[in-house]
């Protein structure tokens, strides 16, 4: 997940959404394609809170990516037409700056002295990027989780420089469900001893609040239908039992346990503390009165909304709203409610129906 | 909630479901109304997880219970008509024998040597009672969440007590995303330092553990649909905030940190896990071969089995398929499929659907 890519780094100190400022911003992105003489074909693509800028195999690292099946020729991002570019999030810890980077003005790492994270700050140093590389025109912005806000919110305060907006279980500001899972998932964390306010040994720290945090995360981003067909009542194994009366004994545990012991280790503890909260506290009313008023000053021609009905995090009717919205502003919108199964995760997981429309909308 | 009620001590040593034996059983309960001469007006009614037998004011306890406005003259379940037993679950700590209580024969709590409990232990030390309070035909057994899962046990193992079975968001069988979801409160309580193996000193212990596992339930209680219409994007006034980045912000917030710190030392954690794991463990199945089968047995002649549309940690399809079930049994079936907003929850909170359906069944 740390493999090789880019990293831009920002030619001037960098003013937050919500106050301070980082006086050294480096953002780490990968490409695939090339960039047309009119500099017109780029995709730009943000990520869910958690995967780095390396949604594919590439040149500069072979290994399979977090969108795999999505992107390359005759993929539905096809890499002969257009030229992509997958930012790592600002605040995320895969090369970007975030609060597990070297403050240059203290020489230790940020922690908690990070600014505020805001959704914005992300959308906005991936228009540096953009102007880094000579890009003022996209096809098309696109993301999906809090990579579909921070596409929102691209689109909204970047109004005239995407031609296509496409959201994926997104959403236009956070809801209070949403919120008050992720807040547990911060306390479960800032619970852990070893979090230390903060300071722990970077590569180390609340690893065991960081599995358990996950774990909810991984309840909430699939479906009760989905694990009903995949687990049953599938107990472990009888020798893969202890003495322990409240060890694993259903598969679901098993599964949910092998996963969020893949996850810690990897993550930094804060930065994931700061790309939460920064899900949070999006709402993209901030940005003139309401969501539809925000919404209404987006300049693409087109937009691909996508949602999915076991979706229960992010779920479809704040997808049809962001649809009705691009609509009144006057975009060319496709709404999909998709029937998959794997709830909030479906787009990595239920290609057959996430490809065709993705590779339509953008062929 | 640990006020006064009625203790019944077994008149011998109970064996588990699953093994082990209790050397003593005390049951406590409490009662409304009167047993008629026939002896033949009993309601039995089992508790979720967390309550005591305290149901109600009553003459031992004038404080209001947690189902108050269920239960009096003029209430659906109609005390001029009704004698109501309430039982404390057998595992809990109010009153009930549970892993808090002295083991007579070490003189120490029980801590985790108490058995594996099941809730055909809750059903069988119920019965016990039920026999010493000289009664063997009920008019209904009844319960919500965890208690409509033992009147589902209750009624499959004593196949000719109960005339009617009303079962309410209750489960046949735990299915595997609400296992997950305790499987993780769980988690969260034994990873708190002060659970300390579950050897803590009694009415102390994992304090912070629990408040988390509260959160989380909480979450899982209500539905996405009400929170959104109550808290939306609310923030908590300006002075209530603090320096930390990552305090209470949002209402949502606030709310659920006021909750969790009501419930918490009151609970026993040890207890809290019992009972947590006995309804992963509970599957009707295990009566016969199948739910269905299990249910077969049934005797009752009639059932009502109420769900709620906005439960999704007890969905409606698991109320619509234990209807089918008793259907197929032969019992005359009344089936409810509510759309309250307020989730697992509902039987507590919106009395204006529950009312009617309880009285109606029950006159």
């Amino acid at each position: 997940m740390g493999g090789a890519r880019n990293i831009f780094t920002l030619p001037r100190p960098m003013r937050m959404y919500r106050g301070g400022c980082l006086s050294r911003v480096d953002v780490a992105y990968e490409t695939w394609g090339e960039l047309n003489e009119a500099r017109d074909n780029a995709i730009l693509l943000f990520t869910g809170l958690s995967p780095s800028a390396h949604a594919a195999a590439s040149q500069l690292d072979p290994s399979p990516g977090w969108w795999e099946e999505m992107i390359g020729k005759d993929h539905p991002i096809d890499t002969r037409r257009y030229f992509l570019i997958c930012v790592n999030s600002l605040g995320s810890c895969f090369g970007s700056t975030g609060p597990a980077s070297i403050d240059p003005d203290t020489g230790k790492p940020y922690r908690l002295d990070f600014p505020v994270l805001s959704l914005e700050d992300l959308a906005r140093s991936a228009r540096e990027l953009l102007r880094g590389l000579g890009i003022e025109k996209l096809s098309a912005v696109m993301g999906a989780s809090m990579g579909g806000m921070t596409a929102l919110a691209f689109a909204v305060k970047f109004p005239a420089m995407a031609e296509s907006v496409v959201s994926i279980s997104g959403a236009a500001r956070a809801l209070p469900f949403a919120i008050a899972l992720r807040s547990l998932q911060r306390e479960i964390i800032r619970s852990d001893l070893a979090w230390n306010q903060g300071d722990y040994p970077l590569g180390a720290g609340p690893i065991r609040g960081m599995q358990l945090a996950r774990k909810l995360g991984m309840i909430t981003y699939r479906s009760s239908k989905e694990w009903q067909m995949r687990f049953g009542r599938e107990r472990v194994a009888e020798e893969r039992k202890t003495g322990d009366a409240f060890a694993i004994d259903f598969e679901v545990e098993s599964y949910m346990e092998a996963h969020a012991r893949k996850f810690t280790g990897q993550f930094d503890p804060n930065c994931y503390l700061y790309l939460s909260r920064a899900m949070d506290l999006f709402d993209l009313g901030d940005h003139g009165g309401s969501v539809p008023a925000a919404l209404a000053k987006v300049k693409a021609r087109r937009a691909l909304v996508i949602g999915v009905e076991t979706d229960f995090l992010f779920p479809l009717f704040q997808q049809q709203e962001i649809a009705t919205d691009l609509e009144a502003a006057g975009l060319d919108v496709t709404f999909a409610g998709l029937d998959s199964l794997q709830g909030h995760d479906a787009f990595l997981v239920d290609m057959d129906n996430f490809r065709p429309l993705i590779g339509e909308f953008l062929s």
